[in-house]
C-alpha cells in the first residue's frame, strides 16, 4: 500500500526544499508531516506517539537550522519520524523497522542528516556538545548543535553529566527539552514535578507570595503601592526565572517555557536562539500523540500500538482459535505480583519501564512495593542493593541492553558487596524490530565475569517462575550472590502457564533427550528451536542428545562430566554473543577438565546484526532450527584430527 | 610502630563512648582524631587529604546520630578514615590497605558501622535512599540515613538520578554535601560555579543588583525606601535559597551552606535536622587537608601523598642508584603530548583524573585540548564518541574499573558506531591497595565481547608508545573499531622508554622465546613475569616458549596457527579474570579450529580478591613468576588422556 503525500509535503525531498517555503506554509506541512505518519504507521506499525508530539518541533528545527551542516541530534530517537521522512526518506519510510529497510531510530550510516546514532536515552547532549566543542576547535562559529531531548531522558544521569560540561562550555549548543511529562510510562521524580511548576508558574506564583506577605505588613506604601510592587515581582520573576532556574544554576541560559506546537512561534524563537552564542536550553511543551485523538488520552498504549485503524483507532490484534502463550514479561509481572502477596520482603523496581517490563501489574496493586525510579538505571540498581542490605528482596527488572547503563553498579554495589539482589534482564538476546542499540546479546559474557553473580535462563515459563520462586526463599541468601535472570522478548511456550512452584537447584541443568553422537547443549529459550531442528534431523535418522544448561554460571558440572564423558562432539547454542558467552563457558570447564571433544558454538557472531524479526535474525546467524539442524550434520560429518 | 592516641580518643572504642561526652569536649576529640591521622597515615601510608576535611564532619554525625541504628553511608570511602577510628578500628588501623589488613574504604564485611561497601563514586544518595525506604516500609519512623558526599562526586550522574527520587520520596533521608571544590583533583564544571556562587551569596547578590535598579527608578519612596528595601532583599533571599536552588527544585529541604569545621554549629546544626521529616540536604563548605598545613596548601599532592615526615611535611621518595623504569601512567601522560604536538586532530579526555592519569601533563600545555569533564565516565565516553564524529581523535582516559560505569555508552556510542574512539583504560589488572572495588579485573572480558573493539595490551613502554601512535595514523579508521588500550598501574620495564615511533600491525603478536613441550601465551605487562618464570624452569632443564599477544582482540590467528601445530600443551597469563578473559579467546580459537592441545589458563579467580600489594596478589592468584613456573610443571607432567 502506497502511502500519499500532502501536496506540500510531497515536493519536499531534503531540508532544502522545506526551507524554501513561506513561513505561513509551515502550518500546512506539520498537517501533511503528521498525516503521513499516522498512515504509515497505521499500515506498517512502529512507534507512534512520540514522533506525533514533535511534528512542529521537527519542522521548525529543519527550517530554522542549516541541517546537516548545523546538527540536530535526537535523544533516543523514537520521535524521529517526522526527521526521516523530512530528510530524503519518505519513500522508504514504509520499510521502518524491517528486515532490511530502514532503522526506527536515526543511524550514521543511513543519511548525514543523522548525525549519531541513538537508541537507548540520554546521549544527546554528550554527543552534541562533542560536535560543538569539535566546531569550536575549527573555528566554524557559525555552526549550529541542537540536543533534543525528552523530560524522561533529562532524569538520566548522563544528561545531568554532560550539562555540567557544557555549562563551562563557550560553544553553540542548543539544548530543546522536549517536555511532555512522559518517558513510555508516565515520568516520575522531583525534576518532573520541577518541570510542571515552572510551567504552571507554581515556583513564581510562590515568591510572589512571599513578597506580598513582607510587603503587607509595610503600612507607609500609600497610593503608589500597586506599581511598586508590580515592579517588585517583575524584578524577583526575572531574579527567578534567569539566575535561579535549575538549568541556570547549571550555566545554561533559560528559555521557555513555550508551546511546542505553535509552528509560528517555534521559528521565531528558534531564529532569535541561532544568534544567541553559548549553551542554553529552550523549554518546549508539547504533548505526546498530538493531533491524534486516542494517542494523544491513553499515551502509553499509544507509543508503539502495532498496527491500528487510523479511521477507528483501533488496534489490531491477532485473532487465536486456542490460548496462546503469554510473553515473558507477563510472566514475570503476574508472578512477582504472586509471590509479594506471599512475602512481605519482595520489592519490584523498573526504571522507567513499568509496562514494559509489565512490572505495572504489581505496581497497580502494590504502589509503594513496585517502584519506578524513572529513566536512571544507575540508580535503580545501586537503590536496590541499599534495599538489599535491610533484608528486603529487590527484583530490579531491566531490559538486558539497558542493563549496560548500570554495569558498575551491579558489580560494585551488588555482587561483590555479596548482596542477594535479583536482576531480571527482559529483552535478553535479540530485540527483533528496535535492532542493534536494543539487542541483548552481551549480558551472558558481561555477567557471567563478575564474581558472586548467578546466571540463569529459562527455557519456558514454569522455569522463569520456578526461579523467581527460589530466589525469593530465606536460603537463597546463602549462595551470597546476586542473580541474572535472562529471558527474551515475546512469547514463551506454554498455554497453560500458570504452573505450581516447584524449587529449583542452582546450577543444576536437566537433561531433556538422550540421543546418538552429538550432544545440543543450551541456554534459555532458545532451547525451544532443538526440538524443531530434532524433528528435521530425524527423517535423516540422527537424533541428537539435548541438555538444557539453564545456568550459564555456576555451571552444572555433574552434567557436563556425563556430557563429556558419553559425547565428543558437542553443540552449544544461545541468544547471546559468541565472544565470552554461554559456549565460552563450556569450553572453559573443558579445558580445566581436560576434554578434549568437537564442540561448535551457535550464537551471536563478533559483529553488529541489525534489526529484523527475531526468527529472521537467528536464521540470519545460524540458529534458527534449520541452522541448528546443520550445524548438526556438519558435526557428524567432520572427523577428529586430533 | 605504635601510634598513640590522645586522651579523650583513647577513651572512644565505639561511638557510644563518643555520645558519652560533653559537647565542649568535642573539639579537643576533633584535634586527637585529627593528629592520629596524621601519626598513622605518615607512617603507614593511605589516603589523607580528605579524610582531614571531615574530622568535625564525622564527629558531629557520630555523636548525633544513633550509629549503627542511624546509618551513615560515606560517598567514595576515602574520607572514612576518622570514622573507622571512631568504630572500633582503632587499634587496627596501621593494618590499613594493607595486605591482610583493613580496607581503606567502608566495607560492610568489616563492621556493622560501614552501611555500605564503597569505592567508586556517587553510589551513596541511592545507597542511603534504598536503606531510608526499607526503614519506612518497617516503620521505623525514627532511623535516619545519612549520604555524605562530596561536590565531586556530586557531579557523576548517578547522583542526580537518587536526588530526583529521593525528592519525591517520604524518607528520613539527610544528604550531607561535603563541598570542598575537589574530587582529587579541582572540581570542574557548572555545578561547581554554582556551589561557589551559593557560598559566596553571588546569586543572592545579582538578585539583589536587580532589585536596586529597579527601586532606583521609582522615586516615591521617601524616607522609609531603606527599610522597605531590606525587607524586600530578604523576601528574595528567602525566594532564592529556600525555594528557587537547585536542590529545592528537586524538591529536597536546602540547608546552609555552613563551615564544616565549626563542630559545635554541625553538632547543633545537625541536631535540628535529626527532628525535620522529609529528605533534605545540609551543605557544609569544607577545606580538603584541613589542620595540616602542606596538605592544605597542595591538595591534589597530598590526596594519597604516601609516607612522609609529619612534622617537615617532607614526602618519603625512594632514592635508586640508577634511572628507574616510569610509570605506565606518565608514558601515557608524556606521548600523548608528543603525538599532540604533531597531530592537531588528537583530543584528550579525562572524568576527573588529570593526575591519577598523567593527562594533566598534556592539559597544562595543551588546555583546550585536554578536558577535565568531571566525575562523569559516561558523559567522558559519549562525548569523545561526538568528537571523533567530526573526525578529532579522542584518546578517552578511564580506570579500568571506573570504565565499568559507561559501558553502555562504550558499546552504544563508540563501537556500534563504528568510531574510532581510543580507550585508555589505566590500573588494569589488580589495583593493589585500592583493593576490590578498584581492580580492574574485568575489562577484556567485558570489553572483547563488543563488535568492533580492538583490545589490546602493553607489555612495555613501547608497545604503549607505538600503539598509541599507529590508532592516530589516519588509516586506523579503517579498521572501524573503537579500541581498548589496557596497561596496569605503576611502573614498567625500560628505563629507558622514549624509543622512536613504529607503526604496529592491528591483531599481530611477537613471539619472544622458542621453547620446548609447553608454550606460554601472555597478554599485556604481567608477560614479563615469564621471564623470571623461565629463569627458575631453566635449573630444572625446563624452556617454555613464550608469545607476547599484545591483542584479546582481534587475536593472531597465524601465530595461534603455529603455536598450537607445535604445541600441544599450552599456557594462557592475564592479569583479568578467567571468566570470558584472554585464556577463554584462546580457547574459542582452539574450538573454533579443532586444535586440542591442553591448555591451562592463568588470571584472576572467580572470586572478590582483597587488597594488598600487586605481587602479593598475583602470587595469592598463582600467576607470580613462581605460580607460573610451577604451571608449566605441572603441566609437563600431566597425561594427554584423550
Amino acid at each position: 500500500m502506497l502511502i500519499q503525500p500532502g501536496k506540500l509535503l510531497a515536493q519536499i525531498e531534503t531540508p532544502d526544499d522545506l526551507r524554501k517555503l513561506d513561513p505561513s506554509e509551515l502550518y500546512q506541512v506539520c498537517t501533511e508531516l503528521r498525516q503521513y505518519i499516522i498512515d504509515t504507521v497505521s499500515v506498517y506499525g512502529g512507534h507512534f506517539g512520540a514522533s506525533l508530539g514533535v511534528v512542529e518541533l521537527t519542522v521548525a528545527l529543519h527550517y530554522v537550522f542549516n541541517t546537516p551542516y548545523d546538527q540536530l541530534v535526537w535523544d533516543v530517537g523514537h520521535q524521529a519520524y517526522g526527521h526521516k521522512i523530512l530528510t530524503g526518506r519518505r519513500k522508504v519510510f514504509h520499510t521502518n523497522r524491517m528486515y532490511g529497510g530502514i532503522s526506527g531510530f536515526p543511524k550514521r550510516k543511513e543519511s548525514p542528516y543523522d548525525t549519531f546514532g541513538v537508541g537507548h536515552s540520554s546521549t544527546s547532549i554528550s554527543a552534541a556538545l562533542g560536535m560543538a566543542v569539535a566546531s569550536a576547535y575549527k573555528n566554524e562559529k557559525d555552526r549550529q548543535h541542537v540536543a533534543i531531548i525528552g523530560d524522561g531522558s533529562m532524569t538520566a544521569g548522563m544528561a545531568f553529566e554532560a550539562m555540567n560540561h557544557a555549562g563551562v562550555s563557550d560553544t553553540n549548543l542548543l539544548i530543546v527539552l522536549n517536555d511532555n511529562c512522559m518517558a513510555i510510562d508516565p515520568n516520575v521524580g522531583a525534576l518532573k514535578d520541577y518541570l510542571t511548576d515552572i510551567t504552571t508558574s507554581r515556583l513564581y506564583n510562590k515568591a510572589k507570595d512571599e513578597v506580598w506577605n513582607t510587603l503587607g505588613k509595610i503600612s507607609k506604601f500609600g497610593k503608589n503601592a500597586q506599581e511598586i510592587v508590580s515592579k517588585i515581582e517583575n524584578a524577583i520573576k526575572a531574579a527567578l526565572l534567569q539566575q535561579s532556574n535549575l538549568f541556570e544554576s547549571l550555566n545554561l541560559r533559560y528559555f521557555g517555557p513555550i508551546d511546542g506546537h505553535d509552528i509560528d512561534h517555534l521559528v521565531s524563537v528558534m531564529q532569535d536562539l541561532r544568534d544567541i552564542p553559548g549553551p542554553k536550553i529552550l523549554h518546549c511543551v508539547t504533548v505526546k500523540g498530538k493531533g491524534y485523538a486516542p494517542a494523544e488520552k491513553e499515551q502509553t498504549k499509544w507509543h508503539a500500538p502495532g498496527l491500528f485503524d487510523k479511521v477507528t483507532g483501533e488496534i489490531r490484534k491477532k485473532v487465536y482459535d486456542k490460548p496462546q502463550p503469554p510473553k515473558y514479561q507477563d510472566v514475570f509481572g503476574n508472578t512477582i505480583l504472586e509471590l509479594a502477596e506471599q512475602n512481605d520482603k519482595i520489592y519490584g523496581i523498573t526504571p522507567a519501564m513499568p509496562s514494559g517490563s509489565s512490572l505495572n501489574i504489581m505496581m497497580k496493586a502494590m504502589p509503594h512495593r513496585a517502584i519506578d525510579v524513572g529513566i536512571a538505571e544507575q540508580h535503580a540498581v545501586t537503590f536496590s542493593a541499599g534495599l538489599a542490605t535491610q533484608g528486603l528482596i529487590p527484583f530490579c527488572n531491566i531490559y538486558s541492553s539497558f542493563m549496560q547503563r548500570a554495569y558498575d553498579q551491579v558489580i560494585h554495589d551488588a555482587a561483590i558487596q555479596e548482596l542477594p539482589v535479583i536482576f531480571c534482564l527482559d529483552r535478553a538476546g535479540f530485540a527483533g524490530a528496535d535492532g542493534p542499540t536494543h539487542h541483548g546479546a552481551y549480558d551472558i559474557a558481561y555477567m557471567r565475569c563478575i564474581p558472586n553473580m548467578i546466571v540463569f535462563s529459562p527455557m519456558n515459563e514454569q522455569e522463569l517462575r520456578n526461579i523467581m520462586y527460589t530466589v525469593q526463599l530465606p536460603d537463597f541468601k546463602n549462595h551470597k550472590s546476586s542473580i541474572t535472570i535472562r529471558y527474551p522478548r515475546g512469547e514463551g511456550v506454554m498455554a497453560d502457564w500458570k504452573t505450581p512452584f516447584e524449587k529449583m537447584e542452582i546450577g543444576k541443568g536437566r537433561k531433556i533427550q538422550d540421543g546418538e553422537e552429538v550432544a545440543i547443549v543450551t541456554i534459555g529459550h532458545i532451547g525451544n528451536y532443538v526440538t524443531k531442528a530434532t524433528e528435521l534431523l530425524v527423517e535423516e535418522g540422527i537424533k541428537p542428545a539435548h541438555y538444557d544448561m539453564r545456568f550459564a554460571k555456576p555451571l552444572d558440572k555433574v552434567m557436563l562430566h556425563e556430557i563429556f564423558s558419553n559425547y565428543s562432539k558437542v553443540i552449544t547454542v544461545e541468544d547471546g554473543c559468541l565472544m565470552g558467552g554461554f559456549g565460552s563457558a563450556v569450553l572453559e570447564f573443558m579445558a580445566d577438565h581436560d576434554y578434549h571433544a568437537q564442540l561448535k558454538r551457535l550464537g551471536i557472531p563478533d559483529r553488529v546484526v541489525e534489526h529484523g524479526e527475531q526468527i529472521e535474525l537467528h536464521r540470519e546467524c545460524g540458529f534458527d532450527p534449520e541452522g541448528i539442524a546443520k550445524a548438526v550434520k556438519a558435526m557428524i560429518a567432520l572427523e577428529l584430527k586430533i
